[in-house]
Parts: C-alpha cells; structure tokens; sequence
C-alpha cells in the first residue's frame, strides 16, 4: 500500500533534481532481511526512471539510520554480498552505491544540513523518545487505555508533539530543498486516542500482565510503574505540528487498514489460531526488548502464550484491524 | 611525529576552503579507544584555527571507514558518552559532529564524488587488497626475506603497486578540488624490499613458525602456503606511484624511526625482556586475526611465546627499528 506513494515521490524528485549524487536516508533501518531490501528497492525505482529518460548514470549514497544498539555489524557483513547480487540484478549500468550507518535517535539531528534529498522512514516513528511523564495515574494500564484519566492522556500527547515537531525541524535542516519524506507509521483515523484501533492490541497485553500480576507472577508495582514509549496519531494530529513547524507541504496522506488474520486466508478455525499466534509473534518481535527490560526475561515466554490465547480468542469473535499512516511531504523551497 | 603534518595539512585546508560542513574520512579507523580519539583530534585542529579567525561554527561529517567484518558496534555504542565528553571538552560553540560507519575496503571507491575534504588513515596503508599471486618459491618464507627468490619480490611489488594506484584513483574521485589527504603506513627507507627495516620483524615471525615445524606442531606444507599480504614500500616507490596516478601534488613526506625499545626507557636487562616482549604483544594484536585463520587458534600462545622469545634475544644483541612514512598530498584543481 505504501509503495506506490514512495514510488511517486522519489520518481518526481528525481525527475525535478536530477542529482549526480543521490543521498537517501532510512530512518529506523533496523537489521533484517529487509533493511537492505527497503533500499534497494528504492534505488531500483530511481534506477527505471533514469534509464527510461536516457540520463547518464547516478551515485547512490544511502544512510542507513537506527539507535547505536542496532545490529550494524550484521547489516554490514551482509553488504558484500548484497551489493554483489544487486549489481547482477541491475546490469552494468547501475552507478556505485554507498552504503553507511548512521547511529542516533531521529528525534536529533543526523545529518548535515541540506544534505540528503530522500528521507523514509517504515514503522518507527509510533515510537516515542521516552516514556511521557506524568503517568502515575494510569495504573494497570500500559498505554493509553479507556479508563486512562486525562492526564494520562495529555501527557502522551504533548510527547508525541515535542518528539514530531522536533523530528520534523530536524529533517527540515537535513533536506535539500524540495527534498521529500515519506513516513509510514501505526496510527489510527478517530480522534479519540484512546480508540480501539491503535490501543486494543495493548490492552490485550494488558490484560495477560494483569492475570499474571494476579497470580503473583509478577508484582503489581512492577505492572503499575510500566508505560510503553509509544504514540498512533491520527492524520489530523500529524498534520497540525507539520503546519506548525512550517517546511513542509503534504503531498499525501492515505490511511489504511491491516486486518490483524492478514496471514489467514480461511476462516476455519485452526487457521485463525495460527493468525492469531502470529500476530502475538509479531508483537513479541516489537515489543519484546522493552518488556526485557522492565520485567526481565524469565517471564516472557509465559507472557506471549497467555497474550497469544487472548487474541486468538478476540479474533474469532471480532474482526480487529490496525491503521497504516503513509503520509508524502516535499520540504519548501 | 604525525601529528604535526596533519595539523599542518588540516589547519591550511580549513583556511582555503572554509567550508560549511567539513567533511572528514578515517580510512581503517578499526574500533577502539583510539578510534574516536583520532578523528575527535582532527576537530579540535580546525576548531582551534577557526575560532582564532573567528568564524562561525561549521557541521562535521565523520566516515568512519573500515572492512565490513570490523566491530561497528562497538564505536557507535561508545558514541553518546563520546559525544557528551567531547561537547564538554569543546563547550558550546562547537557545531553538530554527526559520524558514520562506512564499511568496505578502502581498495575500491567508498564515497561519492568531490564529497569528502580530508582524508585520514594511519597504519592501514601497509596491508595488501590480498597475497600476490606466485609465491609458490617463498617456501619458509612468510614475507619477502633475502633468501626470497626475484620473482617473490617483483610479485609483491606488482602488487603495491596494482593496490595503491587504485587507492589513489578511488581517493582522487572522492576528494573534493583542493581536497587533503594524510597517510601514515610502515615503510622503509631502503630501496631494498627485503631490507632489515622492514622485514626483520617477519624474519623472526618465520623463525618461531618454522621452529614448530622443525618440532613437528606445523606442518611443513602448512607453512609454506603461508604469505603475508603486506607491503612495506619506500618514498621513492610511494612517489612514483603518486606520479603515474597524477592528481595528486606531495606536501610533504616525512620518514621517521621507532626504536623497537619504545617501552623501554633504560637498558637493565628485566625492562630489556618487557620491551621485547612487549614487541611480540603488539605484533600478535597486528598479525594474529591472519595466522589464525591460516594456522588455526590452537597455536597461537605458543607461538607468540617463542616469537617474544626470539625478538627479546635479537634486542640484546642490536639496536632495532621500524620505519613510518607519513606523506601529505593535496588533490590538484
């Protein structure tokens, strides 16, 4: 869904800059399988417009961004070979293609200023510098929930404005102008934060550390003093700090949905199982490092079989859905 | 003795260019305490000048470049309490300093082109892209040694010679016009390649190896497959090279000695062995990664044993040295 934006902005500024060297940041890259795909990928899009207008060959020169406890080391080994196979792919008219790491939080600066004409970012920007302060009241909650009080609210909010505007002054001063950015994020299209779209998944989580703080497993100070650093917008919040901050304009926005059985395409009920345990995997595989670290790794396998049995078990009776943000921004001339 | 070309070579590229963001490379920066140190040195060199001229701040591009099996990770993670120290150190009127991690060999291109305005690299210069082809008759020979036969010698220079041009055709891309470069390696003053200063240390390397053979530990054929892809050049050889390549005017060349003894302040003979052994400690750090991989791990204790053995034997009996060469180029306009 959200390649056809990424498409779309990274071709007509290509077409519109025409740069000798093209300078493409990933913002969260993290490590996987897919970190030099996302890439590649976007060098390939690049690759077919220059070839189809007949323009001479182009540099690539591609920061690949995370946190300094990100696993460079096994990004870098895989380069090698990665850049071997994508030359095959490519033929010999691919220009060379610089590979670097670049480790800092994205809500500082990165780079140098007006340096970079392309910034994605894929699924990190729902996270938040810290944890908001001012959380105490929020209980046996762990995120924003219905029976959040207000000021638990607020507090995520003004969060989430502090890290987006400061995010978005930062990329203002790396851009070229009429640099893009596409940002893809978890958020949701009702105004109410504490909407079922962006925060049932966590109360579900919730809900499998409440059992356990009942059975004594874990301590209930433990369950109360937890707080996850994350915030889903709604398309509106987000367009409200980009007017703010001033650089931008938004060239897209699309919202859309991810039914949570994406990976089941049946609906007997030892697929939905499978759906749902999948999705727990998928959770477990984002929220795992964070819960380590407050709960401490003994508790974990227990922690997502429980949450696991709860999804499966709210899946077959609902159908449960997060909310994609893709949102295409041009920095102003 | 480096440190004055370099600041000598940085402080008038800084006057020349007054660059916006100064963009600095440290080509085999490899991961240590060092690491950082090196290149936060760098700054504080433009820092000073710039200051006294009263200029504004400027943005610093680090690329911290070494091969991709290099431990990234442990730089980046050493990063923040760097940064914090160093801001500290350099108080508020320093400008942003965003470093990278660029990982690959500096025998092929690693940045774009005219992008980079000082390059670095200190003591990785001496190390081959690989073992020249057609060694076969270096028999117990580890390096070229005065019972290496001509053809050994010429295969090695074919090499260096093959290597460093390419080196400095791939810098020569990536400098900007006026752009600097600093290069320390071990060398030789000699025009001899298997002259004492330069391959003495190997000699006795190969003494302890073919002493384990003699012993039954190696196995013959296992040793004489063994070369190390090293060259140890003279100016004249690095000049002729600069020469060919023609972009590159030389500032300055300097060849200096290191005593082997350079622990070692007085001849008592216990602080005679520590030296010496302190030698064979330095040499295993350099030279091990590559005897392992070829030898195995099992050996190396011993192996190391009977090398600081020998070297402290060969520093009672005469005064030793290494050569460096540290050369200063600026690419012409």
């Amino acid at each position: 869904m959200t390649r056809p934006i990424v498409e779309e902005a990274i071709s007509s500024l290509y077409c519109t800059a025409l740069p000798t060297t093209f300078t493409i940041a990933d913002l969260g890259c993290s490590s996987g399988p897919n970190t030099l795909m996302a890439v590649s990928q976007l060098i390939k899009t690049v690759e077919n417009i220059r070839r189809n207008l007949c323009k001479n060959t182009i540099e690539y020169q591609v920061f690949l961004n995370d946190l300094p406890g990100n696993d460079f080391n096994a990004i870098f080994k895989a380069l090698p070979n990665f850049h071997g196979s994508f030359k095959r792919e490519m033929g010999d008219d691919l220009g060379p293609c610089f590979f670097t790491g670049v480790p800092g939080s994205f809500y500082g600066r990165l780079f140098p200023s007006r340096s970079v004409h392309f910034i994605h970012s894929s699924y990190g920007l729902h996270w938040l510098s810290k944890v908001p302060e001012g959380l105490e009241e929020n209980k046996r909650n762990i995120y924003m929930a219905e029976t959040s009080p207000a000021s638990v609210l607020k507090a995520y909010y003004d969060q989430f404005q502090r890290d987006f505007s400061l995010f978005l002054r930062c990329r203002a001063e790396e851009l070229v102008d009429g640099g893009c950015m596409v940002l893809t994020l978890l958020g949701r299209r009702s105004e109410d934060p504490t909407s079922k779209e962006c925060c049932y998944i966590w109360e579900l989580l919730a809900m499998a550390l409440n059992d356990m703080v009942s059975q004594g497993i874990i301590e209930e100070e433990k369950l109360e003093s937890f707080n996850l650093p994350k915030y889903m917008p709604s398309p509106t919040e987000m367009s409200i700090e980009i007017g703010k901050e001033g650089s931008f304009v938004i060239n897209r926005i699309q919202v859309s949905k991810v039914d949570w059985n994406v990976y089941n395409n049946n609906d007997e009920s030892n697929e939905l199982r499978a759906g749902g345990y999948n999705v727990a995997k998928y959770m477990r595989a984002v929220a795992e490092p964070i819960l380590v670290s407050h709960f401490g790794e003994a508790i974990m396998d227990e922690l997502f079989i429980r949450y696991g049995e709860i999804i499966v078990d709210r899946m077959a009776k609902e159908k449960l859905e997060f909310v994609n943000i893709t949102i295409s921004l041009t920095k102003m001339k």
